[in-house]
């Protein structure tokens, strides 16, 4: 946009010649995200300067767009004064506030805490305590509720009172005496309704909602499925807690994307500027892992040393064998960790049968093409046969390891994306070799 | 929920007993999703039954839920008489009827069409013509618009007009006399705002969009960044032309990571409830079209059977090094599919050199690694500093291919994900083989 960029030289001007009431006409003009991106870009000289020019309030909105670079926000907070970080933080959206407090020293977090407005320093501390990728740990507390029997005028005014402090207005949450969550009305509902309409009339009571504990993909799930701009969360007596708003069901969708996506890769992909020597060095330590891994599978070959010296034609199958039970295993492994965020226990374990079992036909089927194509060109159908059954058997074996391994690490706690591609392919490669030098063992003296 | 179970045995019932009155009492208040879900369970007799009990536009709300499943749509609008099925379609948010009508025979698309609402028509022709996965393509014609003159009061009394026919109602957009989008204005604006305030004076004038025929993935992006509840869609002029809203960008999101991952494993993570027999029958075509690639790799050892004759210990490595540099050339691609759908061209370029570069430092650390293991097991240096030249090279080679190839066939047109990881790995098994064996072949006399 043309217009942003001269917007941003006017702004970068009046800062540099300290016209206070330019910049704010200008600067808060603009989108927060926008303001972020110009303010990431600023010296420090300049922000010092930000610091006296907008409100904690206005540099609170701006920050929770830097919201999901914690290090970023709290290096911008130490060059403030300890009150003015705590009052910019108190400002905040308190789901981004615990989640920059949860990534400072203990010291920090202590001071700073014990700097924010009294009434606002339970609720921080309870968000703190929730487990990371729970619903507890995502949501935020600005939400907008109301009493059954107010109307419909009453809930307007609320709604406008509370405007600019909710993070979201257009669900309001219907709540009795007892904080228990008991329906929800849309603005939307509001708004066709006559003004003295009392909500518990037109409200919903069937209202959807997560417990504090639940684990953040499936409430992404419920979003998805319903199709809610927020969700409310609640404790097991159904008290209302918190909500979770959309945009962050987003950011939700796209972390475990990306760690499913890396995990089968064996690399993390989230790290996207990084130089070569730190990719290098996060690589390797896996990669050489891995490497020692390999190595039995290389001194098993090296066991069957005294069958391939014998039949030297064993070793031209060697990388076929290994490397179609791995693309095999790979395609299970992929199936397996996608499946495993999203179903329960009884269909796991047919998830491994089903895997076995297309392991099963696809190895019939390869195994026959592999025994002609050898055969014919070796001239030699018991070594298609050989090399066919090894395929077969590998194959099925890497199937079922690449949809058991990550079932096992689940249910014991690991997250399955851990056991990546890359493993599951070294892994298949020192079966699909001790298969094939088996079974070509018994046969060998067809194959000299 | 129980109250759930309890409220879909009184609706069964009352279906069974043909109460009209009570079916649809408790019917309409269950929120759209669970209408859905019920629905799928019913018999054709019942769903008969449905299609009396129900208004066009309780059927058409009902099935936008369904939306993403057009053949079942499609199946369900073939029981109803065309006209019904023509009054539901349109009563449908008109981006979900694009969709379905995108996915019938063009006989039936033209039945349908034609029994439309005539105002309607030549909307819905114009959405049909879009290409398939951009902004035109997902967009709806349901929002709200506003002139920028009028004021709050009239604007409330717009929304409350348009509340139940407008796919979301908290943006306004502001429009001027030759439908250009100068402006934007949130419900949360107008409520904050006196009643008799002009438009333009509390509108926002920077109003983020996106052109009609941008990738979706771009359009994803947008929303990802500042946070929208919808975008809208404008044409090269700045004409409005529709909205694209969160939920629909949640699918997005979903279907393009899934398609990155499908990508990167080879094989359709989306076909959630295969059978093992149509699992198999899906994944095989790729894996023997992989297998023959195999062969050639098969066929450049059997080349180099003298060689391997006479140094068997040769065919002890082929597996380490194979295995090895397929994994590094899997994390290539894995960034580089990635990378692909976020960065522009300058920085594409980048990351090929900056893998390759990665490649490098990797494969100098492997090789040190293991020409030291080798050496040791097998007293024999030599052999120890060809395996690990060879693998050094092998990842640089891999690396180079993983994260080039992906990049190359977007450039031609073809979506990278189809670049697998099981064709990158398998395409490197046999440039590991061409490297090894040709420097082996070079110190053959040390290896004997």
């Amino acid at each position: 946009m043309d217009e942003l960029n001269i917007e941003n030289k006017i702004i970068v001007t009046a800062l540099s010649n300290q016209k206070r009431a330019v910049f704010r006409d200008h600067f808060l003009e603009l989108h927060f995200y926008d303001q972020m991106q110009l303010f990431a870009s600023f010296t420090q000289q300049q922000r010092q300067r930000i610091y006296r020019f907008l409100s904690p309030k206005e540099l609170g909105d701006m920050f929770d767009e830097f919201a999901e670079d914690e290090t970023m926000v709290i290096s911008y907070l130490k060059e403030m004064t300890p009150q003015l970080a705590a009052n910019v933080l108190s400002e905040m959206f308190t789901d981004n506030t615990v989640d920059i407090l949860g990534q400072m020293e203990k010291s920090d977090l202590a001071t700073y805490l014990n700097l924010m407005p009294k009434d606002e320093i339970p609720e921080v501390r309870k968000l703190l305590n929730y487990d990371d990728k729970t619903a507890g740990a995502l949501m935020t507390t600005e939400y907008v509720s109301i009493d059954q029997n107010k109307t419909v005028s009453t809930a307007m005014q609320i709604i406008r009172h509370q405007a600019s402090d909710a993070e979201i207005i257009y669900y309001l949450y219907v709540l009795d005496d007892a904080q228990n969550l008991i329906g929800v009305v849309t603005l939307r509902d509001l708004m066709i309704s006559d003004k003295r309409t009392e909500i518990k009339t037109i409200m919903n009571p069937y209202v959807y909602s997560v417990q504090v504990d639940d684990d953040q993909e499936d409430v992404a799930q419920k979003v998805r499925e319903y199709d809610f701009l927020a969700v409310p969360v609640v404790n097991q007596a159904g008290h209302m807690l918190g909500i979770i708003t959309v945009d962050d069901i987003i950011d939700v969708i796209d972390e475990e994307s990306a760690e499913d996506y890396s995990g089968l890769a064996g690399v993390n992909v989230d790290d996207t500027k990084e130089s070569p020597w730190s990719a290098a060095l996060h690589r390797l330590p896996w990669l050489v892992t891995l490497l020692v891994l390999g190595m039995s599978t290389a001194s098993l070959i090296n066991h069957f040393d005294g069958l391939v010296s014998q039949a030297s034609i064993l070793a031209v199958f060697i990388s076929l064998i290994t490397g179609t039970a791995g693309n095999a295993g790979t395609q299970s492994l992929a199936i397996a960790i996608r499946k495993i965020s999203v179903e329960n226990d009884r269909k796991i374990w047919r998830l491994i049968s089903n895997e076995v079992l297309t392991g099963v036909l696809i190895g019939i089927v390869t195994a026959v093409v592999i025994t002609i194509i050898v055969g014919v060109w070796k001239h030699n159908f018991i070594l298609g046969g050989v090399i066919g059954i090894s395929m077969m058997v590998a194959i099925v074996v890497a199937n079922l390891a690449g949809s058991l391994i990550p079932i096992l690490m689940d249910k014991i706690g690991v997250d399955p994306a851990v056991a990546s591609g890359p493993f599951i392919s070294t892994l298949s490669d020192l079966t699909s070799v001790m298969i094939y030098f088996s079974i070509a063992q018994l046969f060998l003296k067809y194959l000299i």
